[in-house]
């Protein structure tokens, strides 16, 4: 699949909107109660949301999205991974779509706004077109990913993954829950098995609006994150091996404590991505002792490593000094060491024509806002291979999500919606 | 109890033997069959022994042990506890006795040597002198400790921590293994329940062979540890909070990692340990984070600090930088911070006769001998707070005990035999 845009006539590539959609306004309200609604299917007391991919409550969430869907007049269609796809038709209907959305499952103890944000804007930009009587010249779609999450079915981004050819359908659906269930069984079962033939194959355009899932924009007081790609990534565990013994028979000088030696891979990890600023991100988060006891020498410790950066020389060049790092601390010690790469993902750098709409709908908004590169995996990472993407970040409190606390003002989240609408508004083009 | 060495003439305390017992030698190869036949009782297939304290198997291995001590002729009586007694007669019937021995019961996953070497030492002790007709002044008690270990019924050293007033009996009585049996129960089902008012009160001298169960004496060439005391030690629990927040979408500079703050104080530890040697021992065993996701910062780190030293001054000034270095690690960060102190033991200062006795020991057996500090727990521990004590170290391989590759040598075992026959020679006094 190529970019359907750059077969385009530079001069159209980004349209400006006519006087007429130039002060168009979503209604913030109406997208705030809609949010509200469907996050009701599988609302949680702590006031967050349980609705994971491919359950009965998944299979209420999507009905309400299609009723709403289709009370807007779209042509609703799903895939054969339950990818859900509604239309708006454009004036160049034969044209490749522009198309919008996000993911509507969540986490067992999600919040109401991670990928339901991004579909429900998208809604609402269709709704404010409609209202507005407004015609593009290239159709419009909006799109619902099915299991973005992966925490019911593993992998996560597992239905775009699949549009974008990154995970096979079969291997997708052959995938099985904790109780045994495969997704194609669980996907049947809710109704959803659709037609390839039916949805769209090339897209002109993918715009995905979503919170944050970070504490940037909080930080730096933006209401707006042009989302320019996203991090590429290189996970390993590591295992230290020393020699466990009794902490208090065993003198200072005669141990192998795996520990110290974890310690000082924590700090390396940590030193090489704060050399490698504003970018660079090198987390230990899981971390295993071996006996684990209070009066017992670490004889044992695995730990895992997770390097990020935006550019893949400079991925590689943080991993070239972790390994430098390692070669020096086991150099010192009695110490054996174990590395084994567990994944690799290259960044992903967005399409310069779709930052630039993001970018000018926050100009146009009068939002503040900045470039901003997403840290974590998202549906158009994987479509940003295949078409021209980007994406749009609204602030979440505290950066906080994956959490039933997780929350975003109604403010920010009519202020990502009206972006995603004057975007979308330039790569789908105004016909007058 | 007072030290009953300390009523005695002077002349009398280090009483050198005659010619007779200078050349006297304990029989090795018929203490290490010994050894061998009493581990065959819960013998593991992977050469060790798991014969824990008031179970049928630990009643068969003082079944055992009696027969033994019977056969030499000993009068075998038991406490309240279950603590064993076997009393050889001394010239002076009415002295206070010298007493000898260890414990018998094992770790789950134990050794042939830990604790049995002390109590079969002291039978070899008592069957060399019977088989060489040799009479003391004061009469040899051979004590078999109750629950050293600990492992089925907690505390450890449950015996000698009942008869030294440590422990309430009624308190060790009622402590419950995992399915709910209490150690009264477990007493009285092996029919180990005796009588305090037939056992001794008071020790002229107490003395304990036991192996090293560190890597001292195998580092430094020698056969014999004279034992000068025990290291005290003070435990804590420290908690260090941050905020788990997302591995990829959290910038470096906005992370409260509670990981690397956990970092810092395992290198805290160590510093201090290293700044206070060579008795200072300061060891981070247990180690959690929370929530232990490879993608997540850390958001608290819960870990177990041991500090140790033969000094109490030295081990509360260890303490002291310990928590300037928390003040400072927190005061450089936004962590918060909670220190728990779980056990504080003082440290202990064996007798200086019964050190001398062992060290003179080790002279006339001609071994290879250092004074070393116990770094672990023991019943001579206890025992030293009530009666002049000391031990006697011989090596293990690699200092690995509680472990079924916990090996020491024929060799070390016959003399450590050795240096236990003529130190308590020396405290017994020989009768001629």
């Amino acid at each position: 699949m190529t970019s359907a845009l750059s077969d385009q006539d530079p001069s159209r590539r980004i349209n400006p909107a006519p006087h007429s959609t130039q002060s168009l306004d979503v209604d913030g309200e109406r997208l705030w109660q809609t949010l509200m609604e469907l996050a009701e299917i599988g609302g949680t007391p702590r006031g967050g949301c349980n609705r994971q991919a491919l359950t009965e409550l998944d299979r209420q969430g999507r009905e309400l999205l299609i009723r709403w869907c289709e009370a807007e007049g779209l042509e609703v269609r799903f895939d054969a991974i339950g990818n859900i796809f509604a239309r708006r038709a454009g004036r160049e209907d034969s044209a490749d779509p522009i198309v919008i959305g996000s993911h509507i499952d969540t986490q067992p103890t999600g919040g109401k706004y991670d990928g339901c944000f991004g579909v429900l804007a998208a809604l609402e930009v269709i709704r404010t077109l409609n209202a507005g009587g407004i015609e593009t010249e290239r159709p419009i779609e909006l799109v619902s990913w099915t299991n973005e999450e992966g925490c019911r079915f593993a992998p996560c981004m597992m239905g775009s993954g699949v549009f974008a050819g990154q995970v096979a359908l079969e291997d997708a659906l052959s995938r099985t829950d904790a109780d045994g269930v495969t997704a194609g069984e669980a996907l049947k079962a809710i109704g959803y098995v659709g037609d390839n033939t039916a949805c769209p194959t090339r897209f002109a355009g993918y715009l995905e609006a979503h919170i944050e899932q970070g504490p940037i924009l909080e930080d730096t007081g933006d209401t707006i994150g042009v989302v320019t790609g996203a991090l590429g990534l290189k996970w390993f565990d590591v295992t230290i091996t020393g020699m466990a013994a009794h902490s208090g028979s065993t003198p200072m000088h005669l141990r192998q404590d795996a520990l110290l030696g974890a310690t000082r891979i924590v700090e390396a990890v940590n030193r090489i991505a704060q050399s490698h600023q504003p970018d660079g991100r090198g987390t230990v988060g899981a971390f295993q002792l071996l006996p684990n006891s209070r009066n017992v020498i670490p004889g044992q410790v695995i730990l895992s490593v997770d390097f990020r950066h935006s550019e893949s020389e400079v991925l590689e060049t943080m991993v070239a000094e972790f390994r430098r790092a390692l070669d020096e601390i086991v150099g010192d010690s009695a110490l054996g060491i174990d590395v084994t790469p567990t994944a690799d993902y290259p960044p992903q750098h967005f399409h310069p024509e779709c930052i630039a709409a993001v970018r000018q709908g926050a100009l146009a908004g009068g939002y503040a806002h900045r470039d901003i590169v997403s840290g974590a995996g998202h549906d158009a990472v994987f479509i940003g291979d295949i078409a021209p993407a980007a994406m749009i970040f609204i602030p979440c409190e505290k950066g906080i999500s994956h959490n039933e606390a997780e929350y975003a003002t109604p403010e920010d989240i009519t202020a990502g919606a009206n972006v995603l609408l004057h975007a979308t508004l330039s790569l789908a083009g105004v016909g007058e």
